[in-house]
């Protein structure tokens, strides 16, 4: 229902945020979804800036595992769109079909016990609820 | 609401579960949820069985992933007990608080591009739809 | 934080509906939805009406089988008061310890396969789309 | 696969909601929804009297902002026939781009931080639960 | 996006899941669910062991009753494959339209009034926490 | 289970945000919310300017309206902190009782029809498809 905004109908600002995508992912393909959030300038530039520093930007969990990630929660909130985009994404980053088969298979588990535990009202053990320690963080000598 | 079956009170077959889960996690804990499922042994021995073998078992997802994409699935079902005992369980294995940090960004992110793809109805590109390729199986020569 | 409505404190409208609860339930407690819902007595009314009619009223499905349902629903909104009362419910309805047990193994599966399905984004098969056949309603000769 | 029931084939009772829905709309056209309800008379009418109310009576709050609450709900249900419907209401009502927009944005982010705060398991701050004064109601002087 | 593995093609441990359901179910029919997660072996014997034991195996809850418990979750979770293959599976189990209207006016309720009281956050009465009583288990003499 | 990182223990970058949420809200209270997002600096930063701006910037959408929004969203993710926060945050920003109730009324109404349609698989009516018209956007004469 959404129109898409193809790039030679796009603003500027529009353009400089698909000149992004394409030259951050080496690709000259722009997908659906940022030709619907285009509809709405802000929300296509907020949501790109922090797709890229999410999902693609330096941090301690490989990229391939959050894509993986994404997958279970899109499978959770059961967005079409999103579980077909990652699951694409995960393959073309190297997820293996036996990793894809092991990935279903946590999620489908974690699926089923959720859903005991949540019809049981299991209470939680003790040590689950222990903090883990809060000291307060020094950043100069 | 569910009463929690304690050891001293458990059948033989709950018992052996139990030895089972404390030989394999080599504690000698059992967490609540087991206690709810010993209501009915068969529930106990299915569920056991299966988080022993999706969770534990030899694979080619590294065991803290599994927990990863775990808490991702609970905290999508809102499961308040598998939340808290699958974070205790990411820790215990090693996550760091960066990458708990990170883990949540790549949550939080997905629930909303989840949910304005959602209601942007985005029309699937099509190469997402390509099959990977499917070749018969064989097992023998 | 929503106040709870007790009855020497109601208005005669909602005097009225708890009246009808404790008559239509032989009962002389109203449980604490039905005080919540009293701050806005056409909610009350509505709801009340609907509740005495689709989980008590004439049927073809068996009252405790409703519960069921509606165990099964609660379960997979994780709704904390309604999982409460309904099982409590279904238990005073006579469902045994082994139903329950049965109940919770069929809603834990369904949350598996549909995970599992909603993942794999399966085709529907064609026979599972055919209408049943749907003649012209006639109520007079 | 429920079928649809169209008007000329429809019982007295079903034709007396349609002309209900097509007089209160000032339409001559009946979406699917009812003609899908229609297979269960008793739900048609049960359903069409609580939407005409709650969505179309007269309320304090505008009915354009209740066709946004309404689509708010849907695309975290993820009801695709609802999300598609009542965004072409709340068009239909005055809903402007830029509204959408917004409207889509605060969506995103409670699902944001929905996410975030259910996996921190945040403890509610005692100011949220204190209640609203609750005094008795008094319909006479 | 997930290959069907046809009989044809399949590998001989997959073929038996295949010739085990056609028994099983007295068809000469596999539907698609099975052939996606063919992929993957493990999952395909793991889950139709399940599934033919929890949803056919002896039990004291009405095999349409399981069905129909199953479209209720499947409703709620909104696995749109799982809804039509499970309401055609109840409706040639003997669901009437009567039943399954009737059914879909609980699950109805039951979302309404999940919403309700989670908004609310209704406090749960004590008379709902009570534990049934739990004995020590003894399976011998 | 997450520690709260109060003003002293805090880190100046961590201060910086609090600071700031304090000046904007006009209060010298720091809900725990912040407080939790405080382990992770960035995550802080992030979330807070976008709650900043879309629940707080200038916009077409009355911000009680967007507290009614966020809640609507909230219910539906069954996510308690953020229903306690955001409910109480729409009853300073004026929220009547009525209003509320009527919020709750199309909450309700919208999760009960969801399930419905989402039940009976309603074809979606062509006219709910038609695109608003797209224009190329031009921001120069």
């Amino acid at each position: 229902m959404t129109p898409l905004i193809e790039y030679d109908q796009a603003s500027p600002e529009v353009r400089a945020v698909y000149d992004d995508i394409m030259a951050t992912r080496q690709t000259d393909y722009i997908n659906n979804m940022w030709k619907a959030l285009a509809n709405h300038p802000p929300s296509l530039q907020r949501t790109w800036a922090r797709v890229k520093e999410i999902m693609g930007g330096p941090g301690t969990i490989d990229p391939l595992v959050r894509e993986m990630i994404y997958i279970a929660v899109s499978v959770a909130n059961n967005c079409d769109y999103c579980i077909h985009s990652h699951t694409a994404s995960a393959f073309a980053k190297g997820m293996t079909k036996e990793q894809y088969a092991e990935l279903l298979a946590v999620v489908g588990m974690a699926f089923e016990t959720n859903a005991l535990s949540t019809a049981f009202k299991v209470p939680i053990d003790p040590q689950f609820l222990v903090q883990t320690e809060n000291k307060p963080k020094e950043d100069k000598p």
